[in-house]
């Protein structure tokens, strides 16, 4: 098999941009991811796209083709929908795809336009992730989902609100200096047991914001690299994909997700790496409590600590694995076709030490965790720097 | 690389059942799948979901694990959309993996619920694989598309209303003895010519129906089938794909269809075969344009002979090279997500003896082709007997 090669990645600002179309929106990225590689665009072989929302948000499907054309391509496009795992599930393929020696030069990303919709349309069109027979029309929506893995947590295994609440303010923290981050403000306790509840026992500030943006990479074979030379010093070495049941009803625990354990096992093996091995981690933090049982999945604290694990500081950017240093889906946001190929960005930025968190990392070996719904469906991959 | 093997093929009825869900359909299909290739499903490692307008249709995203559930599998799953070549995006992925060592069996297939949206409703839908900016709000929907690709093609190579009658009269025909087809009736000349218009210069029985419907193929590697002692002669030995600008007003040549030149030539380069090797090919007759249109980018006609080839009795089940034995999207119907899949089912059947029109292919390669929207996106598979 041949190596995975980072060439390029592009993001735009995440947040609050209503009037932007998802083209708009991944043109710009696809442009950055462009520059940053120094791939000319006519050796592009096909691209692959993340998107969720985009037949409510924009009555627009068939969006494979369309994005090719907004980044300046003319190949074989096909958009991937995993719910909010759904840019992640696109990387994967195209890891597949290069590392077997299909394809030299792939641009894979995603996009969401979302804000366009209001708080309420948004919530209404994310429902879509969960199941529509059983939980959508009974009124569930993720909020209250999360907020019910929470305390299923809570009662299993120990832990509380002001655990939930470090969370969220290490990522806010981790953001302050993150240019392309929904919110660059540092949050205070107080600020998280006292915001307004929105799903007991998850208040404003466990939640992710609504946000729009879009990230695109530009992925290359090792051969490629070498024979353009290019400075490609990151390399995806694991990809590891896992699936469960949709509806949280047919799950045999609340605070366990056995698609995200799996997905990670097979990313490890996949890179031949081990859960020591992990300096660093994007995690989809959608909910503080998401974070939780996101760590550990990855293995990274084990089953039951990973509530203690940002207040005892050992996921902040000073601690020994510090996880979502981009500020996470908390406070970088959460455009949800772009979020799991924006872990790949951040994380490669860090890795080639030009991100302003680059030097919270001790090593050359991190994950990038993306779950859909409520983790019935989770994509991990393995990153390292290549000699 | 190994064998991609085709163990096992499920179609439901397609047709009117706006009271089933996609994931009953899908399901049942899953299931005659797993019967015909008697492969346990403890066994499938992942599965591939073709669907395009779920969220329209069913108010139902993230379906890839809705659909592996509704299957019976516990696995990873990812929904694939390419507009009307969902499934067929999800083929190929599959085909990559498996022949790539990567996986060994898999579960792939498509389905779509749309006649409970009505005719005005699923028309609306359909339009969402046109560029909703620039054309779907200056008033084009799909048959409109077509009728301006039919009249480009008349003015520059000839060819009329008559040519295309006769492309759907062979569809009819051919669709007689498929107990899955919509329509089981013969149609006359008169029929097609006298229809009421749908978009000048193409008529009712010119358009393919809207319908409901699901399909699901069990692919395995050569390995696993021979380790297996399973009975699966019929191998997919190429793939390709290609893609083009989204709106019909960025193309040009409205009656060329370069993706699905492409497509072909990729799918049959992988194969290591000519045109001239294919015996049979279903294609996207989404209108009886497209097949024509399908038929040149195949190579089965020469540019601008194609539209000849039904009244000639080049293509018809008595003729050198059948098209469409199935009857086709015209009268077998176009459950959107479950053509593609439905195609290589077909086919598979058709090469194993085992479908009422086998006898009229002298020839052990054949191919699939599934187009979406005005053909920006287009898939190709061949399919061959392995001895």
């Amino acid at each position: 098999m041949t190596e995975v090669r980072v060439a390029g990645v592009g993001l735009t600002p995440f947040g609050n941009e209503p009037e932007r179309t998802g083209r708009d929106l991944f043109a710009a990225a696809a442009a950055d991811a462009f520059a940053d590689a120094d791939v000319p665009r006519g050796d592009v072989e096909d691209v692959r796209y993340g998107n969720f929302m985009g037949e409510l948000a924009e009555h627009q499907g068939h969006q494979g083709p369309l994005m090719a054309e907004a980044a300046g391509v003319t190949a074989p496009a096909t958009r991937y929908e995993a719910a909010c795992a759904s840019s992640a599930a696109a990387v994967r393929d195209t890891v597949v795809a290069i590392r077997n020696g299909e394809r030299d030069v792939c641009l894979v990303g995603g996009a969401e336009r979302m804000t366009n919709l209001g708080t309420a349309g948004a919530t209404e069109a994310l429902a879509i992730a969960a199941d529509d027979l059983w939980e959508v029309r009974a009124g569930m929506t993720f909020p209250g989902a999360y907020a019910l893995m929470a305390k299923a947590y809570f009662e299993t295994y120990g832990g509380g609100r002001e655990d939930l609440a470090h969370v969220a303010m290490k990522n806010h923290d981790h953001a302050l200096e993150n240019e392309k981050a929904q919110y660059q403000r540092a949050i205070e306790l107080e600020d998280v047991l006292d915001a307004p509840p929105v799903s007991e026992p998850l208040g404003l500030y466990d939640s992710c914001p609504i946000s729009d943006g879009a990230a695109a990479l530009v992925l290359v074979s090792g051969e490629y690299a070498e024979a353009n030379d290019l400075e490609a010093p990151v390399a995806i070495t694991g990809t590891g994909q896992g699936g469960d049941r949709m509806a949280l009803h047919d799950r045999e625990h609340l605070a366990r997700s056995p698609a995200a354990d799996e997905a990670a096992r097979e990313a490890y093996d996949d890179a031949g790496i081990a859960a020591e091995d992990v300096a660093a981690a994007e995690v989809h933090d959608c909910f503080t409590i998401a974070e939780v049982l996101a760590i550990e999945s990855l293995g990274i604290a084990e089953v039951g600590e990973g509530i203690s694990a940002a207040r005892e500081g050992y996921t902040t950017a000073d601690g020994s694995v510090p996880v979502n240093l981009s500020g996470g889906l908390k406070a970088k946001g959460h455009p949800v076709g772009a979020t799991g190929a924006s872990q790949i960005a951040e994380l490669t930025a860090i890795l080639r030490g030009d991100h302003p968190n680059s030097g919270a990392v001790d090593g050359s070996t991190v994950v990038a965790h993306n779950a859909g719904g409520t983790v019935a469906s989770c994509v991990v991959h393995v990153l390292e720097v290549i000699e």
